[in-house]
């Protein structure tokens, strides 16, 4: 039986195993057999292993050291099947990015030295640039925190995300056919989408045209996942994701409606008044509707709002700051865009919680036989 | 942040995870606010701890050795909130017992003197005896084997597991009121019900009674759980398990329903011929279709079908060796009855798997300013 050291942290409202790339490396198992056997990938209850059996606890993350300038650390962020046996590497997660963070500073993969650390990552995954900065007081990596994050009442370390001049890491450019409205066809014919790529391609669409108002219960919302799954294929074609025969992957890219605030209540029941948040949307996450947004759906989101022309942009109040709030289905989630010198590109920065849940030396049934 | 070691160890299809009762002692905190604490239990997704966000993965044991002579260990089995913070102590678990026997040879709670070990256990919940049996080649403690059990595809160590005169450890008597067959008021009238306390108390009724064959699909057998929740109020009344105006807890008394064997499929498609099992059973767990069977459970059924009158017996055809095969939504699982000296009540054998997936230090977040 393989032995692997990991680490279970929550990071936002995701569950991340982090594991180090020298740890992988010296199993001598190729990582996606390595992680497949560890999460027990192939049942849907993954009843065999550290997966917890949902989109959001059946996630990785493989951390080392970077060689290159200006960054401390490279991680690859694995999606681990349930009930089927694929890793899927097509995509970057946020919260993920933040158990990261969290592991870098208690790992020592970067450097202590003030109340306040700043790591500086790539997600090799998508070539994002990430940073994640903890509070370090005593140059001791924390342990426990006051910070909370839409979708859970449990506490952790405050992490501040950004995300480094995000448009375009995948395609090249924020709006991947030029346009900042695309015509796209779907069960119902032709709906107006916004194409973006800026954290994670994603496809945004106005809620009306579903019937619907972005405020909407989730449970409403699913009703459009059908459609919506649809017009993600046109989506992913109109952005040179996939070509014609190609499949196109579930984590990428993402798909959802947006529209302008109305009051609703959140999953949890709490009220949220019309001008407590500047736009509403929905997404949905791995065929289901999203329970409440992917970071990096956040990060297209911001990006889409700061640009005219954009369904984000024409639902949302603009604020002198950059502060976007977006009114998901946890809450609101606050996002800020800072420009950068060049202006090209804004970086995106939130507020996030992460905690370390347990250390832990994984026994890996790997098969007899394989190359350890 | 309080720090507790534990093994995620998976016991049939069952995760649990397993504490040494003086690592648990050590933290100075009661045991309920460990446990929610280090599996989020009040989060219905579990995101902030170990707990895996679903009542076979929400599940924990306690082991010490035993003064008691002729015992090895006592364990303590715990069923964790989800989304709700309350532990649930009523209950024994006989996958988490296979999981307990494994930690127990893993840890040197009983030593280990030949090619295989037998770990005498006192589940103090219930005061049910219990022993598990595990090969130990090379008087070493095994990490894997070749070991399967309906409902899982995985692989693990082979436990038999023996539940030692089992009838009556709740009640005293294998037929709490005395008889073979009671009458229960269901919300469409009376129904024949056979009362047992044998592993569990479980109430057990005719398939036909709700106008289904005892091997149905679960979706249909779903129509049932209603009918079977109100019913299962009235079977805890006459079992004497609470009075009048107790609310029932979740775990005991088991119920569900029996019939004679017919071709039907597992979840996972596998046709099951008719010859090829001797009682087709459904039973509810938490309030929902069981995916295969609670296994003590499985020693009510097998000690309902060796007492002339149950329903179980009569839908069952009599083997001479004790052996009793049941069909269930997962796939067969074998009991075997063996008579004691004082022909009392027979300890019924079952062939299991466990395997270790984790060993863990556990960072718990019990709130400030509690003992410590």
């Amino acid at each position: 039986m393989l032995r692997l050291q990991g680490e279970m942290i929550r990071g936002g409202t995701s569950k991340c195993w982090i594991f180090d790339h020298h740890d992988v490396v010296a199993t001598g198992v190729d990582l996606d057999t390595l992680l497949l056997a560890a999460f027990n990938a192939a049942d849907p209850r993954q009843i065999d292993g550290v997966g917890g059996a949902s989109s959001t606890t059946s996630k990785a993350a493989v951390v080392r050291t970077s060689s290159e300038p200006g960054v401390d650390i490279e991680y690859v962020f694995a999606q681990v099947g349930i009930g089927d046996e694929r890793v899927e590497w097509a995509s970057n997660c946020g919260n993920c990015a933040t158990a990261v963070a969290l592991y870098a500073v208690h790992h020592g993969l970067v450097p202590i030295t003030s109340g306040s650390t700043t790591v500086r990552m790539i997600n090799t995954n998508t070539g994002a640039r990430l940073t994640g900065t903890i509070p370090t007081p005593g140059l001791a990596a924390p342990d426990q925190g006051t910070a909370s994050v839409p979708g859970t009442s449990a506490l952790g370390v405050p992490v501040l995300l950004g995300f480094q001049e995000p448009a375009g890491s995948t395609t090249g450019r924020a709006l991947p056919t030029g346009r900042a409205i695309d015509t796209l066809t779907g069960p119902q014919g032709p709906v107006e989408a916004s194409l973006v790529d800026a954290g994670a391609p994603a496809a945004l669409f106005d809620a009306k045209a579903f019937g619907l108002d972005a405020a909407t219960p989730l449970a409403d919302f699913g009703a459009a996942v059908p459609a919506l799954t649809v017009l993600r294929r046109r989506a992913a074609l109109a952005m040179g994701l996939v070509g014609e025969d190609d499949p196109v992957g579930h984590a990428v890219p993402k798909v959802g409606i947006v529209g302008s605030p109305a009051p609703y209540r959140t999953t949890h029941g709490t009220l949220v008044g019309q001008d407590e948040y500047d736009l509403a949307v929905r997404m949905v996450s791995m065929h289901a509707p999203h329970p409440a947004i992917g970071l990096t759906s956040a990060v297209a989101l911001a990006t889409a709002a700061a640009i005219p022309g954009t369904l984000a942009h024409r639902f949302t109040q603009q604020t002198a700051d950059g502060t976007l709030r977006l009114g998901t289905p946890a809450g609101v989630i606050t996002t800020r865009t800072v420009p950068t010198p060049d202006g090209a590109s804004p970086t995106v920065l939130l507020h996030r919680a992460a905690r370390r849940i347990a250390r832990a030396e994984l026994l890996v049934p790997v098969l007899e036989g394989r190359p350890r």
